[in-house]
């Protein structure tokens, strides 16, 4: 597939919904526990993806849009949830990320992007990528979350499958 | 996690809501697209979620329950979702499986598994398994495949995020 405006638009007003419809009222074992050390629980990602919608897709696309290649982005802080998280609930970090959504997207569609797919713009680590790049990455960002969240969920019965370890390759 | 029967059914009840949040109302490019030659579209994953309700874990449960180890359960067919979904709509398809679902789940509710976790089965090729291995892969299954459509979705801007595939785990 081609980056689509409409299209891309149809994934990420989705993740708040797909992410709730998981992840609400759900016991504190499956959303709390990770793959291991140094790895993301549920909760994690979450906060995670909060920080994106206010450091990232939003504030780069009006980099690029209004200074292309001459300011490079600030660098994007990978723990930053540990901070956002603090003391909060899931339901308070799914009504955080649905009204942050919401406002993205509302702005998202005031911004002339689709005239400005090939402008480029300057990552601090990448070097220079394109505006088609950065929308099709926040697309690819939200599915790649929610693959990994129902995979880190999906893990909690590897001990419990037993034999049958063999033909779900989610736990491999 | 140990299994444990409510929490079990928390996951269970989730995913064809999960899966109407992702996929209903969804363009055709995100649901019938695949991995490649001999993988499956979301629109391939929701029959074959639809022929496991009807041929495996609700059946297979009652073989245990009943016969034990003495009735080898039916091999499951990998390819019915070929018959299942011709001629369907992913729509006919998310009502189907949420209708299959909830009353299996009635049933599963009904059935006396708790006091029965240890009791063996015969799975046609991995052997003898224990009713806790088929319960608690009917969880990891519903995950896998929810993970496995995001992951299948997101791989369709495989080709559009340029040299951010290399923080894109889910595109690997």
């Amino acid at each position: 597939m081609q980056y689509d405006l409409d299209k891309s638009i149809e994934i990420l007003e989705r993740t708040p919904k797909v992410l709730r419809a998981l992840l609400a009222e759900l016991s504190p074992e499956w959303t709390t526990n990770n793959e291991g050390p140094d790895t993301w629980s549920p909760f994690d990602v979450l906060g995670h993806l909060i920080h994106g919608e206010k450091t990232d897709w939003i504030p780069r696309t009006k980099i690029i849009l209004e200074y292309g290649v001459d300011m490079p982005f600030k660098p994007f802080d990978r723990f930053a949830q540990n901070e956002i998280s603090k003391g909060k609930s899931i339901p308070d970090l799914l009504v955080e990320f649905e009204e942050l959504r919401e406002a993205n997207l509302e702005e998202f569609k005031s911004l002339n992007v689709s005239q400005n797919l090939d402008k480029m713009g300057k990552h601090p680590e990448l070097g220079e990528v394109t505006l088609r790049n950065l929308l099709s990455s926040w697309v690819v960002h939200d599915l790649g979350h929610i693959s990994q969240i129902t995979r880190v969920m999906a893990k909690q019965y590897k001990g419990e499958v037993g034999i049958w370890t063999k033909y779900l390759g989610v736990l491999q």
